[in-house]
């Protein structure tokens, strides 16, 4: 009996601390009442398929890069989609890297994929563009990752 | 009559272009059927007064400034919150800095606010960080710009 009351407490204050967690980590990735939201959408997508690395612009974007074909390099905004849940948009602190070693840093100081708003960003060597297609030199994003925005 | 009639076909006219512009710039800001959307919320907000650039990070998310105040400059990603409606996230092709002489470009060749995705991107000089605010020597934002995400 007493093992079953200690077993039933012991799920009992598992279940409490998860709620506690899911709440805390709920609360900390919604908005405050009153706050603003804003929606962001793909204008294209990483793709990476025999060795090359190309990003692919909506066609509906297509306008949006003229110039482009003259840069020689250019400011990739992209999301980081596979991270896009509460757990990972609240945590705020992370061991770089990934390495225990390293002393915990707030994410604001970090290129961690784990933020608040999982915008990510690198600077890119265009080696080409067709049409709707530029192709690069390489980026640090999983193939399929949706792209935001392109900047000079 | 011919004249009234042909008043009425003008009104009519422009009545239809205005509907037609309407579809197309709601049917580029809107997300395709299927297409995803992500959403994004302010971490802090671009204040200015007295001569003096801050960013003051809303207070729960402090814990992930830990380590911004070792840091000599920041990334500022913020949103363009005065542009944030279809018209100003429909337009693709901008004349640059404003100046019809310039050339027509696509935004994504650009720094221009207007753009699909209103995201801002700058690097600013860190001077001091005190609590939760982070005094900057300045940044091309509007006062009480929202801000989305600081990086290394």
């Amino acid at each position: 009996m007493r093992l079953l009351k200690r077993g039933v407490n012991g799920l009992g204050f598992a279940a409490l601390a998860l709620a506690l967690v899911t709440a805390l980590a709920s609360d900390l990735h919604d908005p405050s009442p009153g706050e603003p939201v804003y929606s962001v959408h793909p204008i294209g997508w990483v793709r990476k398929s025999e060795g090359r690395t190309t990003i692919v612009i909506d066609e509906r974007y297509q306008p949006a890069m003229l110039g482009v074909e003259a840069l020689d390099a250019v400011w990739v905004l992209y999301w980081f989609d596979r991270n896009d849940n509460p757990a990972a948009r609240s945590l705020l602190q992370v061991h770089p890297q990934g390495n225990p070693d390293n002393p915990l840093r707030g994410v604001f100081a970090t290129r961690s994929p784990f933020r608040p708003n999982l915008i990510a960003l690198s600077r890119v060597k265009i080696l080409a563009v067709h049409d709707n297609v530029i192709e690069i030199d390489g980026i640090d994003a999983l193939p399929d990752t949706p792209v935001l925005d392109l900047k000079p």
